[in-house]
This record gives C-alpha cells, structure tokens and sequence, in this order.
C-alpha cells in the first residue's frame, strides 16, 4: 500500500502546479473508484489548502463494460443529464477541476464489439467537458494516478512501486525542489512556443517510416507549452506531466500517410499499429492490427471526428520519453513524443480562440467535435519541419533533438 | 474475495424483491466506494434484467471525513446541485432506485466534533431523497452490503464470511428457494399491519427499564408492512430484510421516557446509551454515554427533528433479532426489535398520505424534518401495548411474542 506521505506530496504538487487552487475554490475531482486512496489525499489537501468545496465524483469502467455487454442500442450513448449540470455549474462557479487518469483495465473491452465500445463514451458530457475547460473560467489539471492493475498492463506485472516511481519522475517529484524545477521547466516551453509562434509556418511536415504527412496551419495558428490561464488570470497547468508544444491547425489541410509509432488506448480497446491516410483534411483509410473497428467507429462520431484538431511538438529531453516506457495512457504516452489529434480543436492554439465554442470557434476555422484523440507519431526515425508559404523548410526535429532557436 | 456467484444471487434478489425492477426502467444506485464489487453486479443483473440504464453513484465517507476536519462552516451544510437534481430526474423518469448501506467505517467521525459531523449529512439532498422515495413514483430498496471494515466493526475481526452468512440469513438466501419464503413472509407482516389498523390505537405504550413512553397516533395513522406500492401500481420492498410494521404518529402527542436498547450510528458515530425524555411531542432532555453531541445537533437540525415519525413493531420471530449480532447499521439493527425514529414522519404511514409532502403532510398532521433517524427500544423485557381511546389497554408484544391476532 502506498503510503499517505507519498499521496500528500503528489497531491500537493497537483494543487499547487496543476491546478493552481485559489483559496475559497470549489474543486471538482473526476477518479476512477480503483483511485480512491489518491483521490481521498487530494480532497484533503485541497481542503487544507483553503478550498471551500471538493465533490469527488468515481467512474467506474466495469458499469461502462456492463452497458456495452447488456445494454440497449439507445441507451449506449446516454449522458444522465446530471452529468452535464455538474461540469457546468463548475463552469458557472469558476470551479477547478482535476481529473486522475490511469486504466487499471486497459483491456477490459477487447472482447467486446468496437462499435459498440465506441459509442460508450457519453457524448454529451464530452462536449460539455470540452466546452467548459476550453471555457476559459476554470483551471483545470489531469494527473496520473498508479494502480496496480494499471502497473501490470504497463509492466507485466503488479509492480506498483515501479509505476510510483515512474509517474514521479515524470511529474518532477524526484527534483528537490519539484516546484522551481516546474518554473525552469515551463519557463522553456513557453520559449519554444513563442519562437514557433514568431515563425508563422505554414504548414508542419513529418517523415519517417510510413509517414509522409503535411498538416496545414491557419494564419492565426497559436503554438503553446506548459501553462495556461483563465480569464480572470490564473495560470494552471493543465496536463502533469507535459513535455509539449502544440497549436490548432487548418482541418482542411492535412495530405498524406501516417504511421503511429506507439499504442493507443481508446475506450478501453488497445489499438495498435495504426495507419492513417489524409486528403482535403480528412481520413480516408484507416488501418490498425488491432484495434481498427474502434478508431472507425470514432473517426464516424460526427463531421469534425476525421480531421485533425491538434499538432504537438515533443523532443528527446522528454522526462516520459527518456524513460522508454510505454504506459498505454495518453497523457503519459502523448508526453514521449510528437503528437497529433483527431477531433476538437484546441480554442487556445488559435488567436482570439480562448473562450469562443461552437460556432465562434468554427468561423475561426477550428475544427469542431465531440472527440479529441491523440495518437503518437514521432520519435527519432521522424524528421519534423516547419514550411513557409513559399514552400521552404526549416528543420524543427531532426534524432529527436530540438532544432529551432 | 466473496465470489461473483454470491454476488449476483444477492443482486438478483434484491432487483426481484426489493426494487422489482420494469423492463426498460432506469435504476439508480447509490453506494459506498468499498461497495464498489457489489455494485458492479447489480448493474450487471440490471442491465440483464431488462435496465434501460443504470446509474451507480460512489460516496466515499473518507471526503466527509475531510470536510468536517478542515473545511469552512458554510460548506458544511452544502449539496452540489447536481446530487438533488439527479433524484429529481430520477422521479420524473419513474426510475427505481437501490441504496447499498454498511459503513466499513463506523467510527470514523469518532474523533471529531459532533455538531460538524451532524452537520455534514447534506440536508437538501437529504430532503430531496425523502421526497422522491415516499413519491410515489419510485421503486425503491434498502439493502446491505458487507466490507471487511464492517466485518471488523461488528465482530472485533475483518471475518466478512461470517457477515456475509449472516446477511444471507436475515435477506432469506439461505432458503432453497427465497422468492417464495419472502412471498408468505411478507404476506405475514400485511396480516399483522391490517389487524392493528382495524384496531383504531389511540396510542401505543412502552414500559420496560427505563422506558414507560406513549405515543398517540393519529386518526388517520395506518400500519404497513413488508412492500409497498407506486402510483402506478408496482410493488416493492424497500428494506431488505423487513420484519417491522410501522406507522406515523402524531407528533404532538409523545409523552414519557424511552432508553434505547441497542446502539445506533449517526454520521459515522455511535451513539450508546440513548435516553430521551419527551413532552408535549418534543424531545426536553437528551442522554448518552456517546455521540450525546450528535443526538442534539441532530435535533436541532430544524423543528420537526425532536419529533417522532415513525413507530415500529417487530416480534422475536425477527431472522435479525434471533441472530444476537449488533451490526451497527439501523436497516439490520432496526429491524431487530421495536423502533421509533426521531423526524420525517412516513407519508405511507396515513390515510391519503401517499404521494404528498411538504405542506399537504403537515396538515394531515405528519411531522415535518430533513432527518429521520430510527433507534431501538424494544427487547424481551419491554411491554408494548396498543390504547384505546377510553384508556384501554390491548397487549400486543409480551417477552417479544406477538399478541394481536
């Protein structure tokens, strides 16, 4: 068992870096029911930290495996509308809400139909969740939480202790001081996103082993890293760990063939070896060795799910990267390497986006969808560049090392 | 680790029995994070059994806990709108909703100070819940769910076989076939409630150590027993086990002194040695060797919680009662021996009460609260008695027999 101590510190480190709690702060906590011991601790501290109000809500992913196995078709992509009103009434409130990731069944679907695991994922709290921390009211964090049935997916065996010490590396806590090592950190990727920033490239190009892909940005495409803000002001940061610069491309212009080059846990269902073809912006073939149906079914949720809503840049100083561990969540795995996303896009990564939703976004030329997947596809075999209009390129990665300066 | 098996017995009965559970009915569960095994198989024999959707909520009285040892005193009393509203949409959607009850912690608010534990029970989710369940739209059910820290609370040891077998005793699973015991166990209670409200009491009187209590009904209080029934006609049973029949008193016409035979739990406090001397209806005086605090915190939650709501009779027939285990819980324990309970009065409990609240309640005569808090004070040595109007005397429990025929 985990000692409290051990949930203390990390707990502390999500409130003070992550979130960023403002004293007399509502704070929503989303768990899994294995992530109680944690999420108990977080409580806690919050509390302990001036918060007014903590309302920890467990999923539990065995009911979601027990509607996908038992349920009715029309009942698969039911949101109880309760759901709804909590994230936003956190939106209304100017609540922060932390959300604790981490699988301890990455595979609990695997025998169960795609399509149907798929359309499983409540829609509707979705778009209300994305729609609310892309708000921009309320500060907002995902942190990872080690389970040993997680510990066994990542490393064969229940070796929790192994996964702790891991997470904490990744998250800074090995540092001795983990909050001025988050301030040099962030410091960094705010310059390298503001460098990309002040290029204005047209269009970012990957290149490797089954990968030719060229994803077109919009004139006022953004690149940003490490910290966000609300807007009353307060910075938060909103994935522990992140190693990432990203921004919002043109969904109409992505061209070309992509090959991840890491696994991807989608609703529970391990997809592997994924390919992607795209033309005018949108997927036109997709392949996996496993894992395909689901990707489908997804890529089919709705118009914005086949188009790219998300470009991010990561390089090989990567605490996740250098670990060379596999951890099947994508907030880790994302973190290893580059990556891009299928689905929303991020209101952030373009000029005037903060806060806008729907429509709004939708005229600034952001793509719009009820999905957001990340899948990877980057490492030291991947060449990046940066073109400009005129079709020259400049070197951003080349054997995993950061390029621009 | 109690078998799936075990499990899924329990929750077949309880959605047969106890919820009755409609084909394409939603059901909501409300259960504690250590439920979580049990939980999961009741979803699961929902859904099989026909569940359009079925919406388990964890609580976790670890964050209870947090708030009453560090948060403001504003928050104490706080509900997230969303808790209400869920209960709401549930009666308007006619769902049926399950309760798992059995703390695995019983003393974990010992420590701290009483009027903050009494506080922290969420008094408008609290009041929600009571309107919702007396309805009558909503199938409902009580049940009981053993953790190895209630196994240790009841026993001095974790020994969750032994309140797993004990749970089984007092549910019927130990019968070869338990729908059909509870079919003429229940029709037992149904005879016995219609004898005593053919009767027409004017009161009910208790005379045992330290107990001489009268309780008036009302002209209008009806007894009840076993199931109950929807406006729309569905049946159900909301407690497993039930061995009581119950009324609604008069709330004005309480008069004596009654000490507690067994212990309670308020808030994750045990309360021992309960002695409360009553006047004009209302609670003058309050004893207790522990949780004293609580009892009065409670009673002064607002002015119908020094009042009574219910009276219930049990027979030493009682499956819990022949037992001789104390578990700590009021669904098993009450159902032990003869209980009143200090607030809301039942709405079923009255002529034409069904369906009702608030107001149209108190003009029947009901006693108002946001508590119900039920305690023991029956026992082989109390005498209960039902009173005529012209002083009259009927016994109907002599050395925990049944009388009334």
């Amino acid at each position: 068992m985990v000692s409290t101590e051990r949930l203390d510190r990390y707990a502390r480190l999500a409130l003070q870096v992550g979130i960023n709690l403002a004293p007399g702060q509502d704070l929503l906590v989303d768990a899994l029911v294995e992530h109680a011991p944690l999420a108990r601790r977080v409580a806690h501290a919050a509390y302990a930290a001036g918060a007014r109000y903590v309302d920890v809500l467990y999923h539990d992913r065995r009911l979601t495996r027990a509607l996908v196995e038992l349920g009715g078709d029309e009942a698969l992509e039911w949101t109880p509308e309760w759901l709804v009103r909590r994230v936003e009434d956190a939106d209304s409130h100017s609540s922060a809400m932390l959300s604790l990731h981490g699988d301890p069944e990455p595979d609990l679907m695997a025998d169960l139909d795609g399509t149907r695991v798929a359309k499983a994922r409540m829609p509707a709290l979705r778009a209300a969740t994305l729609r609310v921390i892309m708000g921009p009211r309320v500060n907002w964090c995902v942190i990872a939480c080690p389970t040993e049935g997680w510990a066994r997916a990542v490393f064969d065996e229940p070796d929790v202790e192994e996964l702790w010490r891991a997470v904490e590396s990744v998250v800074r806590l090995d540092e001795p001081d983990p909050i001025m090592a988050w301030r040099e950190h962030l410091a960094n990727l705010r310059k390298r996103a503001a460098a990309l920033t002040e290029r204005r490239f047209d269009a970012i190009r990957f290149r490797g082993p089954g990968t030719d892909l060229m994803i077109g940005l919009l004139p006022i495409s953004t690149w940003l890293g490490g910290s966000d803000e609300t807007a009353s002001g307060r910075t938060y940061v909103p994935n522990l760990p992140t190693e990432e610069v990203f921004t919002t491309p043109d969904p109409r212009r992505t061209e070309g063939t992509v090959r991840s080059t890491r696994p991807l846990v989608v609703g529970a269902v391990t997809v592997r070896d994924l390919e992607l073809r795209f033309h005018g912006g949108r997927v036109t073939e997709v392949r996996a060795s496993s894992g395909e149906d689901v990707i489908r079914a997804m890529i089919g949720a709705d118009g914005g799910a086949a188009r790219l809503g998300e470009v991010a840049l990561v390089d090989g100083t990567s605490r996740v990267g250098r670990l060379g561990i596999t951890f099947r969540s994508t907030l880790l795995d994302e973190n290893a390497t580059c990556h891009i996303a299928l689905g929303h896009g991020l209101a952030v990564g373009v000029q005037g986006g903060a806060g806008r939703d729907g429509d709004q976004l939708r005229e600034l030329g952001v793509n719009i969808s009820s999905v957001h997947t990340d899948f990877m596809v980057g490492g030291p075999e991947v060449e990046v560049d940066g073109l400009d209009q005129g079709g020259g390129a400049e070197p951003l990665l080349r054997d995993d090392e950061w390029q621009l300066r």
